[in-house]
């Protein structure tokens, strides 16, 4: 346990990342062989006795009012989201989605509308990646709440982990930043179009999580809280610093929205400094934006000045 | 799709099977083969290739306000019971827990003395049952929620099921039901006690439900929304239905809440006419209570008349 003078500190000055570490501390020693790889990357990794494979597991909530609003997202919206944030972390992994469990907690104005849009959304997404739903659970509730869990599978060791990057490898993202964010900021009348479409039906990159797993990457993690603060991140997991310039912008976003903006669920990855990647996958860009370092931790420079990790974080006061 | 005009009806009448029923039918057919169970038991049932066990999936949401009081139930107890809920659901099945995963949406007052405290109580369990916790997410809200995924594994095959009950079958419940019913009861100066505790601090019954498992019980459930609603359900899964007698009461509890009071997380199950069950396993009494029968599914008969399922429905109007 972390005392408690120490406490209303870490909660205001780091937030979402410093309250999963305190929760890692507590668990720290008491995990099973099968476990692979527990809490703090994108999926937890289970090696069931005996399979070929392994299983990531990966559970992101939505929430009424911080993740999304009911007058100005529609329920397939949130449903297509709430599985595609999960979709994007066995993405991340490199990963094969296997299925997925709906927990939905639902106030009166939804029913029956509200939720039936809701899957629908959800199982557009499922059966286009043919993923199924299996289980869940309902309850009331105050204000609509969802949490969607996704299990996914990989050959057995070779799930792209936060934690291999080294010094030399070169750093990349997929896709042009900041669309999210550019969508989020439009008012009410403008809510259409690309940018708009980025925020309200992400594409998770499961095509490109698989390639960049047998290509080689040495890291990997999708780019849900902003390059600032994701980059952070794996810099943090893998014990190393990051150099970059300015990451490739969608159109219409300006640098501060594609270094902060959060829900691109582009993916950020390292490959050795030898390793060829392709210009594009699938239509989608790949650019070299930097090289992994030795040095503090957690660094980011961006043309050789620090970066501040202003992405968006849950717990931040 | 159901139709637009007969849902006021459904949700109004039916409340979470209905629902149930309808998400399972939006979903027909998009299994695939490794979903060996899908929505509508305690647990999904998943069989990774290769491996020789199968795999259970539950998942559990506790609401504020909902499933508890911040004023009257202590952190830790809800920390304890929100994996409780699913380790009952392991139990249900025979299985074995392998890990879980937590959610958490956080409002601003439970940071950070209510959080800890929460994960104090789940974390005592999950040590006590070898269970760890490998993952989950965090967010803030306006009420405090919480959503626990377990997984549990059985040898291929094995796992107990809602539908295997026959006609013929001697029902039977473990334990003296109605204590949490009891518990919820209790005014404010009263909360202690044994009632109060199996309200608070529920027992999975981890290793009876794995004894089940091997004396060949039919069918089993566990009991979270109480008998009458929940012995319901097992004969509408297994299209039989049932003839009992009152169960037995935990002390102080009425016949009502013995039939109808939830959060007992003891399990009702069937065995086949002629096994012979201990009349206590562990300490905790096993009570045949009545037998399956022919006739219309769903249909529960109390000393002959039939018995309303008034048990705990998250989505009753």
């Amino acid at each position: 346990m972390v005392r408690e003078d120490v406490i209303p500190a870490i909660t205001k000055v780091s937030g979402e990342s410093e309250f999963i570490d305190r929760i890692r501390r507590q668990v720290a020693g008491s995990h099973a062989r099968e476990v692979v790889l527990g809490i703090g990357d994108d999926c937890a990794v289970y090696r069931p006795r005996g399979a070929a494979e392994d299983l990531l597991f990966t559970t992101d909530m939505m929430i009424e009012d911080v993740h999304f609003r009911r007058d100005t997202h529609a329920a397939s919206d949130v449903g297509w989201k709430a599985l595609a944030r999960g979709l994007s972390d066995i993405a991340a992994m490199g990963g094969v989605p296997r299925f997925f469990l709906v927990s939905l907690a639902v106030p009166r104005w939804a029913v029956p509308r509200w939720v039936d849009g809701f899957y629908q959304g959800a199982l557009r997404l499922s059966r286009r990646e043919r993923v199924p739903l299996i289980g869940g659970d309902v309850a009331r509730s105050s204000k609509l709440a969802c949490d969607v869990v996704v299990c996914g599978s990989a050959p057995r060791g070779t799930a792209l982990r936060r934690d291999g990057a080294r010094p030399g490898d070169a750093i990349y993202v997929s896709g042009r930043l900041g669309g999210s964010a550019v969508g989020l900021s439009l008012g009410k009348s403008r809510r259409r179009g690309p940018a708009w479409r980025r925020h309200t039906r992400p594409e998770p990159r499961l095509a490109l999580g698989r390639f960049l797993r047998r290509l080689g990457a040495t890291a990997a993690m999708d780019l849900s809280d902003g390059l600032s603060l994701d980059l952070r991140r794996l810099c943090l997991a893998s014990k190393r610093c990051a150099a970059i310039g300015a990451p490739p912008r969608f159109p219409g976003a300006t640098i501060e929205q594609a270094l902060h903006g959060g829900e691109d669920y582009e993916l950020l990855f390292t490959v050795p400094p030898a390793t060829r990647v392709p210009s594009h996958f699938e239509g989608i860009p790949l650019t070299r934006i930097g090289v992994m370092r030795k040095g503090r931790p957690g660094t980011v420079l961006l043309n050789g000045a620090p970066l501040a990790p202003l992405g968006f974080d849950h717990l931040r006061a």
